[in-house]
């Protein structure tokens, strides 16, 4: 069902039960897989594909148990140029996605955020609102990443690595700050990071560490809580190598 | 497809390729999006909102590996008034949704369950069968409720928890228990809970904690294995705060 | 949309708007819920039963941050019979499903993947590309099969489990390697897996451990890193019992 006062240009190609809602712009040379729903006032660069299944520019909601998004519900999704997403994905009104990114399936991603040229999210990773990210990073496949955080460049999430942005969970009055992971840091599988902290530039946090303080530009940490570990080199003794 | 035999209240608002079963009961002023399909039975209450994609009612399998589900096939779902249910989000028959409840995108709950008021479920959270949550819980993104579960009202479940309910993995017999989680508790994001275990009420737990047995009431602990930590005050010290 | 070169045997159960494209073939009691996409060239055996929303034979694609997929395009899917696919699964093209085969809603399978007899595969568990996984497995639910990785038979993953094959995380040039998880195995629920390494056949692996090394044949492991704890018999002094 393609709403009537939506232009499709004759360079792109729709699937099969595509909803595309009104005020929705489409680039050229657009490619649509079947049943994706993209929802009003969203606007799609050329050559973006999308695959099924999807729905893009949802408007936030929640209940009375949870905080209010500072959204505008007035912003618009804008996905740029050359940039394709997978199946079963959802992103939100608000949101930028800038050139050349790629969207695995089944990755979520909320309002507010902005992903940098040619950024990677993986399959199932799922970026929480008010967030930044930015270009060449890797995200991947079941990574958290939680409001109010911010990833410089080229900064590395290895699969299902989880952080937190609420110091007293929900008990006491505080502002939610997520981490603050600088450039070219990369975060091992699994780690979980706390809230407010900074992981410097080119740092690198082992596996399965629980990193709860601030982590030096180039410096390497590992375990729980993580703490520095000796350098490469002296491999056999390493306990927790990233 | 809406079924033939099913009464849609003048009321609702329901989107495009959306499939109605047969014997689906449908309140007053109830919103469906795009290609959610309400499987045979589900009764639907009053003000309730429900995203595109989702499947709702959903019978359950298994193959022989599996153990048995003890839902009876002849119970429904149902999903009491006022509560929102995402996108991408699946819900398996003889589950009860009280009311107000925020269900997230790719949220997945299973049969025999039991979702308290005002409850939030966040994104791709997965829930099993046979579990009760309480009242004004928060179950964060990707946190991991099993089977065989019980967590009473206030309980908040940080991103990315995980728990299990089988000790010995499938390699003995043994009667499936997850863990009890009392009133007000706080589990950190990625802490890990062993089958079984008590966490006591308004206890803490840290972020990336291995939780290996029973948490009394109004402790903090944090750690692998989780130990009892220092209280607040003198934070400098405290290696693994919540 | 059923393709009109697709022969659909009369014994099979369509639901709402399917889309099956060209060249898919359907063995006999096939049963497919509604809104599901199968991709062309997809090979379905006899008795297979698939759910909604489920988008089967992806082609892989990606950007240039990402590696090239040796998968070739011009193989198929295939699922063999008595297998059961769930909802708002993805499976990619080049991946063999073996028969009896379950795989639970939101799980996401990539190419090249060979799932073996009777296998579980949870719900929102990924498995990445160039994966061997055996016979009789279970793989809980959002557990995560890096790339190049290894399971034999009888092989146990707790859910949340997490691994990684990569051991510079894209820093520098390097083959990468997952785990090799040897028959009869069990990883307790949340633990990390470092890449490369062996888990013995019969080995048990603590919930939340940190797995840094290789871990001999019916030895037991907890902790971070994943020390040998006790035999089973004094259980109060055992920290990280599985």
């Amino acid at each position: 069902m393609i709403h009537g006062s939506v232009h499709l240009p004759s360079s792109s190609h729709i699937g099969e039960y595509v909803v595309i809602e009104e005020g929705v712009k489409l680039g050229e040379h657009v490619t649509i897989g079947h049943h994706t729903v993209i929802l009003r006032g969203t606007q799609v660069g050329d050559h973006v594909s999308i695959g099924s299944h999807s729905v893009l520019g949802i408007q936030p909601k929640g209940n009375k148990q949870m905080r209010k998004s500072q959204s505008s519900v007035s912003k618009h999704l804008m996905i740029q140029s050359n940039s394709q997403i997978g199946n079963h994905v959802t992103i939100y009104s608000g949101t930028v996605i800038d050139e050349e990114v790629f969207i695995a399936d089944q990755a979520s991603i909320r309002e507010n955020v902005f992903i940098g040229k040619r950024t990677v999210i993986g399959r199932g990773a799922m970026i929480e609102l008010n967030t930044t990210i930015g270009a060449y990073c890797t995200i991947q496949t079941l990574a958290y990443v939680t409001g109010d955080t911010i990833l410089e460049d080229h900064v590395f999430l290895g699969p299902c690595v989880s952080m937190s942005n609420d110091k007293y969970m929900g008990a006491e009055a505080y502002t939610l700050k997520g981490p603050h992971i600088r450039e070219g840091a990369k975060i091992g599988n699994n780690a979980s990071l706390l809230p407010g902290i900074t992981i410097g530039k080119h740092a690198v946090v082992g596996a399965g560490s629980v990193v709860t303080k601030h982590v030096p530009n180039f410096q390497t940490v590992a375990g729980v809580p993580a703490r520095e570990i000796k350098k490469r080199g002296n491999n056999d003794d390493q306990e927790c190598k990233p």
